[in-house]
């Protein structure tokens, strides 16, 4: 009888036949009461026949940690301030979706009037100090399309404005940051102003240069991957190179998301499209 | 005095000036006396100027998390079996790299000599019991290249031998997840068997399908994603579309990473690479 007094744990239920407990409030909640919660919450939801069991705990919570894990939780992914932890509950076979792998950076492709490249030099990285310069690089933010991550760089590390023409190549990597891959967008954009102003805190210096004289530094030719890229983009200034640009599309669901594609042999899809929109 | 017999936790140097330490072994660890060996070697790295403190907790261990939060640290990651926590101690800015933002997947794209294409059914998903034939898809790998990823679903799904040709478009889509976004990259695989033998569990059925049966379905026609990829898999099977090709290169310290690129713009680049090999 002393089991039904047991209040259950407050869960939305998601879209795959499974629950999502978000443990919330500030005040500290005692490890043997969660378990209890959490062992009749488990059998409530066995019975009703839910699958997989979330739990997300704020990071204010890491007391509860060891109690979710001994109820037989493994870990599913974590961000700075959360943790979130996964278990399936039923017999069949675990559809539990992976954890992300992947980080996305861009590099970024513009010329002046003059055929000059924009180019940086960074405070920090394995070209500190080096007197190289290279492109602009930068992170894909958190829910951020490449082609807006492209610009925001550029904008931020040397003041220029400018609007996404194509993504030229992209390459992909493994063992990046502990056992995680990365992606690299190599992205062409139209400069739309050409004063130099740097404010970012990773960039020492930016400037408009020869892009000869830019691929001419051995650590381009020196290396397979800044020597295509550099040769991709020299046929590109030549009008002899097509990229994917990006067509936004509409999901079903209303969702709004960007497709690349080789757009000018694709020329009828991207036309149709912007006639419609 | 009490302090100089704490024995320091063992950690190695990463790139960055950094440590990482690996919490090792089977035995349960008694939080009171990491939480002191923690505070000791937090103060010795401090006087060493070491930057980022990583601690990689195997979740046997997770009766620890709590004690490495209160001693100041965030969570960076977490996979099933182990969470990465993290503290900067120096009082620049930190500079620790964000987590992985996105799940990379694969549609394939293969056609037969009678310009059929390869399509399943799912018994699972959004297209269960559907009706709906689709081409197969699935989720790329830790540490998988794309076009491995692209090869190894088809054989899985179908029994089919392939190989891999080109990315006919991609795309990026965010909260697909919780707050984690989703890349997937169509690509195109040359067949090198055609005798279906579906053993997946995850399909009810694989097929060759005429291309323009295919293209014919609703859920094809109503969806502007759906639609737009089948456009682009009609107009290069007229030979009218170049997608990206992949290029293997080895990097300066020689990690070979693929690079996808026009091949078709690029093919200077190309072959002289292939003359190399």
């Amino acid at each position: 009888m002393g089991e039904s007094n047991i209040e259950m744990l407050q869960a939305e239920e998601d879209k795959h036949g499974g629950v999502v407990v978000d443990v919330e409030g500030e005040h500290p909640i005692d490890p043997l009461h969660f378990s209890s919660q959490l062992q009749a919450s488990i059998s409530n939801w066995r019975q009703e026949g839910k699958k997989g069991v979330w739990i997300k705990l704020p990071i204010q919570h890491s007391n509860l940690v060891d109690t979710v894990v001994k109820a037989g939780f493994r870990y599913h992914h974590a961000e700075p301030d959360h943790l979130m932890l996964v278990c399936w509950i039923p017999h069949s076979p675990d559809t539990i979706p992976p954890n992300a792998s992947h980080r996305l950076g861009i590099g970024a492709f513009l010329i002046n009037n003059n055929k000059e490249l924009l180019v940086v030099q960074e405070t920090g990285g394995r070209f500190k100090d080096t007197g190289i310069w290279k492109m602009p690089t930068g992170t894909v933010n958190e829910g951020e399309d490449i082609c807006a991550a492209a610009i925001r760089e550029v904008k931020e590390e040397t003041g220029i404005e400018s609007e996404f023409v194509e993504i030229l190549a992209f390459r992909q990597s493994h063992k990046s940051f502990f056992q995680k891959s990365d992606m690299f967008f190599v992205s062409m954009l139209r400069p739309l102003s050409f004063d130099i102003q740097s404010q970012a805190s990773e960039i020492v210096a930016a400037k408009w240069m020869p892009i000869e004289e830019y691929a001419a530094q051995p650590f381009v030719q020196e290396n397979d991957l800044f020597r295509f890229i550099a040769e991709i983009c020299l046929s590109k200034l030549d009008g002899k190179y097509t990229g994917f640009s990006n067509l936004l599309t509409t999901t079903s669901s209303g969702k709004k998301t960007y497709l690349y594609l080789n757009g000018r042999d694709a020329n009828n899809l991207v036309a149709s499209k912007s006639q419609q929109d």
